[in-house]
């Protein structure tokens, strides 16, 4: 099911600017027994990225109707995309803007259960602190990296920046255990700030404690390595570049602490 | 007049991954007295960036057939969107793809006589050797740029990589002139791999030898700077953050020699 501005099966303009340039936002939420736990968390932040942007808000109330129609029964996936609209040709924003908005639900994706098998990409993150955090659609460097994992036979690649700093996975955000500690990488340069992401650091940090760069040569040396998504909850990391990780007890104290705080769905 | 895979006034699905992930490529091509005299370089570099990301080629066919049908008499700009078509959710390409392609015809953008008054964009350009060159649809680094120079009441924005190096405008590569010789920043790390800009660096150049980093602290010593697209041919900058640039006879040489070569709306 799929509503454009409120319309059930309804269909984009061609000049729409989420089309023509990458203009706009969405968010992916996990759609549990029925009900959008973590959905105030996924409209904040897409408020947040178009406040950010100057695109308009489509409004709560058009939202909030929009997800009752496409959310139902049982387990699966929400989408909403929100685009700066119409605009003509050009790249700068249009004076008067009307934002689109998508809202759409998807079957919950296939998940092998066990550990994760993941490689590094040779695409790398461009860092620009503009763009930083957004969960844009101008995702280009994610459908090249998810081509190249697809072909090596991973179930994700995670990307680096041209620094050489691991940052995240083409779809998931990164958590790893140095030191006994919980971190993961900033993603100030570069990289999308997940809602899961933002969830377990809350559970786990103080403040932005748990935020430290991770070098692709200091990857190889982890035991622990956690990759997390609003959809999936948390998944372990158990070969990297064919390497076996060691493995420990923080994956299972993600999950546990998450479903305490009402991430049901948070299997390891 | 807009055609969506050939349909006149035809609409977008909601699904289609340039929307949703800025997966997809465009040109944007001189109408000049109801003839693309560019059209074999825009094809070319459209089919190549079509074989570079893996996405199906439309076929000359019916790209020609739509071309036909936008085309018409008179001045204009004619569009091309190409895309990875429908392709549910993640950024994985599927495995069956049916490009989408897009074709439409604008007005002439309003352009003012004269030299330009442009200054640098806070936005970087983030580097990616993956993507660059490429006149790809995920261009929201082009966008805020953009707005940031409407704000500013510049005519256009020059956009710097994280190296503090010039790179091109939002919507124009750039040549300089430095010790009498006509260069341009090279755009494998990041930038367009312009038309215009090709058909410049043919008609001056020997190979490569016209490509050479500008760093930011040199722009300013430059006397010379031209912006050039497909669209407009070649514009001399004659104001760069309030300092006005003194000048010299390149721009009216390259204008001169484009209008040789057939590109006859290359005024300066």
């Amino acid at each position: 099911m799929v509503l454009v501005d409120g319309v059930a099966g309804g269909r984009v303009s061609p000049f729409d600017r989420g089309l023509n340039y990458g203009d706009g936002l969405f968010e992916t939420i996990r759609l549990h027994e029925g009900r959008l736990p973590l959905l105030e968390r996924h409209l904040a932040r897409l408020q947040a990225g178009c406040a950010r942007l100057g695109i308009p808000w489509p409004g709560d109330d058009a939202l909030a109707d929009d997800l009752r129609q496409v959310t139902g029964e049982g387990e699966g996936v929400v989408r909403i995309v929100v685009t700066r609209g119409n605009g003509g040709r050009g790249y700068a924003p249009p004076e008067r803007v009307q934002a689109t908005r998508i809202v759409s639900r998807h079957p919950l994706p296939h998940a092998t259960p066990g550990g994760l098998s993941v490689g590094v990409c040779n695409v790398r993150l461009g860092r620009n602190r503009h763009l930083a955090g957004l969960k844009h659609v101008s995702r280009l460097e994610q459908v090249i990296a998810a081509a190249e994992a697809q072909e090596h036979g991973w179930q994700e690649g995670l990307m680096l920046d041209d620094r050489d700093c691991v940052v995240e996975g083409t779809r998931h955000n990164l958590f790893y255990v140095r030191d006994g500690r919980l971190l993961t990488p900033p993603v100030d340069e570069c990289g999308v700030a997940g809602v899961m992401r933002a969830q377990i650091l809350e559970l786990f940090a103080t403040g932005d404690g748990c935020e430290e760069p991770l070098g692709y040569d200091a990857l190889h040396a982890l035991d622990e390595v956690l990759l997390c998504n609003a959809v999936v909850g948390v998944r372990v990391v158990n070969r990297l570049e064919g390497r076996k990780l060691a493995g420990g007890h923080t994956g299972a104290e993600v999950a546990h602490r998450l479903r305490e705080a009402g991430v049901a769905w948070a299997v390891v």
